[in-house]
């Protein structure tokens, strides 16, 4: 093969622009050797140049995104400035040049994936974005390449590596969470304005690309139920220990039941890399009927990010700190885990340039040509409503006077057909708002829902209750 | 995208061949909405017709691999009977033709990748082998694309499902070797003959795959040093679980170190699932000499499959029975991890189908032909002997006069200098022998050899004894 070199534009000078910067120059010889392709970053598009003066000496900084695209040597663009305007305005241009976008904007696909795709397939190029969800594992393309064969039955992730940070934090040092962001702010984990973070926005951003690709549903960030990380108390991260779990963001999205069945795994059910089927079968046939009596058919799907108890033998709760993980479930291929670094200059850098690799060997393009599962072709996911969903759920409630107040709590329970599976209570001095924490069996959500607000309303309890969702080693998910 | 119909020949209707048949009938709707594509069967190529009858009545079954091969309806032909001589031939048949090739023959790429490889790019055409390793992990695709823009320093995998489902239950259930694959042979885990699974060398002609791809060298089958489950005691299993350790039959392909520093794990080390950096950096300056001075440049590589003490808090550790966990080390993402189900007809299946997607879809044939990390564009790898590898040990010696030998023991080892880390020692009845266990820190395999043909002619000590290497969460490995 003749060698080729590739002319890039870089808008966007950066944590993650300048681990590119240093991958293409450091690794030349390597992706030479490896591709035939050496890269030639002819702009980097800067706001302050006086900034990157003495980082990129040698480089051609500027502050000209227009010039810089429109150059007809460069023949990709690489987009890493990061929000929606302005981005979204230079991929635009890129893209009416013809010319292929490297981008790891997550904000961006999440709100106009459906749009900048059918532009590109209008004037004929690609958008390649492995590095827009879970930094340098190669996510993305397992999606829409490996996987391709598989109805996804599910797919649970820890996606946001602050949150993971912070919980790690906490759990491990028994800090509070407004600790545990402060010293993950001062590691350069969380941002000043950590609230995309921390809020689960940004990590339903990224379960919104992967769903699309996973279920060939559009999915938008509206679509998701969202809970983030700001709330969770050290008492419940404490608890959740003595039962056996660990506290995790989860990113979850899964095919509601279609089939006679829903697996779910009892509470004694063993490690998810377990290969032991152990799981109990739970009737759905409920469900099933109320979704076929409205007509629901086309893939409805459950999603939802909120901290979750995972049970300490499952893998997930051994993803610490920024790493991150994304499970998968596929009919054919059986459970599949994909781990590593889910941000950072590095990591993003490495996905940077493997998209630029791709696009630039004609992979990238010839694949978003013809593979219809971007959101561009496919339709609305068909999202149910977090009300019926059917989790296990943990309650920590805050009583006065306990031996009493139990029995109108489970009777408040009872009457939603929810069943406990566990109760948990401390000793304290009498007169005392006392913790008890309660796990139940699987039960609905609109009915947990219902439950909690009969609680909180007793006089005996001090609202609000606390309720999270649990899951036991998602080995198995959907039917169908 | 118009749609389009692509025909394929089948060579084998064994397991995974009926797997790729019930795939391509039962997600027909799903390939079509994904890809645009439609797979149609045109030959199942069979020994015994009769075999096959009931099972795949709509089929056109037949012996006649050339016709099916020639046929100029078949675009892509899906190679799935294993072994080197027919199934070679055939896919030089194929290829001659011009036709690109989607196998699973990990043994016949093993022994004569090279040249295959040579003879589809001379004819214009492509080889996919996705399921060759790791079933329907698509680890291929990722050292192949996704980590492309890392310099690798590790690769450790447990690739064997057969030998890490006879391990398991050796582990979990105290069984004997014996019955742990009589066991796993009547569940269909094991081969009536498993010797190519147990003696690890099934293991090793994955990883000469693997490690080709990884470091863009050749690695051949007989570059590996491979030692198998066979020889494992129940009482090495048990030592190993006190020690905080599980044996597992790990694949390691590792660079050696080019830099200053070699940094290993200390045994203090937390969960590799831990992002806190706690190693230990051990000077290897005298082997980087040792190196230089033989002119060894080329990115020497240590290849092994052995038994291996993997700590608990691995997460190695948990992969258990049929699945399978690569672990990649690269320059720019840090760690990350693949997991699946590393064999098994649908997850082998699912891989497959995702290559018969890739080649059809023109993807495939486009990377094959420009990227230059197959073994037929690469060098022969720079293998280093193991005697030259440094690594921590486990030591079981089977001792009669306990105190007294301690002595000698120690003076044999302190003359290689090695140190010991631990001794975990039984009570006994005087006279007998007793079982003596004894872990190092970092030694170097050649001292190591010696040490032990001179513990194991002590006339307190009836030989021989067990020696078996440790890893202690490969977090980084390698140099430069």
């Amino acid at each position: 093969m003749p060698e080729r070199a590739v002319g890039i534009a870089l808008l966007g000078g950066g944590v993650v622009g300048s681990g590119v910067i240093k991958i293409l120059a450091d690794q030349r010889e390597l992706l030479r050797r490896r591709t035939g392709l050496t890269f030639d970053i002819r702009h980097v598009v800067v706001r302050d140049p006086k900034k990157h003066a003495e980082l990129h000496a040698s480089l051609p900084i500027t502050t000209d995104a227009a010039k810089a695209i429109d150059d007809p040597k460069v023949e990709i663009v690489v987009e890493l400035i990061g929000g929606t305007t302005t981005a979204g305005e230079w991929i635009e241009r890129a893209i009416k040049h013809g010319k292929p976008v490297v981008t790891a904007n997550k904000s961006l696909l999440a709100a106009r994936g459906a749009e900048l795709f059918t532009l590109a397939k209008k004037h004929n190029t690609a958008i390649a974005f492995e590095a827009s969800c879970g930094g340098g594992i190669p996510i993305i393309d397992a999606l829409s390449k490996g996987l391709i064969a598989n109805r996804i039955d599910a797919l649970v992730g820890i996606v946001n590596g602050t949150c993971n940070v912070i919980l790690t934090r906490m759990t491990r040092n028994g800090w509070s969470y407004a600790k545990a962001l402060e010293e993950a702010q001062k590691a350069g984990f969380a941002e000043a304005d950590p609230s995309l973070d921390v809020s689960g926005r940004d990590a339903a951003q990224k379960l919104a690309l992967l769903a699309s690709l996973a279920f060939n549903a559009r999915v938008v960030e509206s679509d998701i139920h969202v809970e983030g990380v700001d709330k969770i108390q050290p008492a419940d991260i404490n608890f959740a220990g003595e039962l056996g779990y660990v506290i995790k963001l989860l990113a979850i999205a899964e095919r509601a039941p279609q089939g006679s069945g829903f697996r779910v795994q009892g509470s004694a059910a063993r490690n998810s890399l377990n290969p032991e089927p152990s799981s109990s079968l739970t009737s759905m046939s409920s469900v099933v009927s109320s979704l076929r009596a409205e007509g629901r058919t086309l893939n409805p799907l459950y999603l939802r990010v909120h901290p979750t108890l995972v049970h300490k033998d499952d893998v997930l709760a051994e993803v610490s700190g920024s790493f991150n993980a994304i499970s998968v479930y596929g009919h054919a291929l059986g459970h599949a885990l994909f781990y590593g670094r889910g941000a950072g200059q590095m990591p993003t850098a490495s996905a940077v340039v493997a998209d630029l690799v791709s696009v630039a060997l004609g992979t990238t393009p010839l694949a978003f040509k013809q593979l219809q599962i971007f959101p561009d072709a496919t339709s609305p996911a068909d999202v149910l409503p977090i009300e019926e969903l059917q989790s296990r759920y943990y309650i920590r409630l805050m009583a006065r006077d306990v031996p009493g107040v139990m029995a109108e709590v489970t009777e408040a329970l009872g009457r939603d057909k929810i069943s406990l599976s566990a109760v948990l209570q401390r000793e304290s001095d009498e007169g005392q708002y006392v913790p008890v924490v309660i796990t139940t069996h699987m039960a609905n959500e609109g009915a947990m829902r219902q439950a909690l607000k009969a609680i909180d309303s007793l006089k005996t309890i001090q609202p609000p209750s606390v309720c999270l969702r649990i899951i036991d080693q998602p080995r198995e998910f959907g039917g169908g």
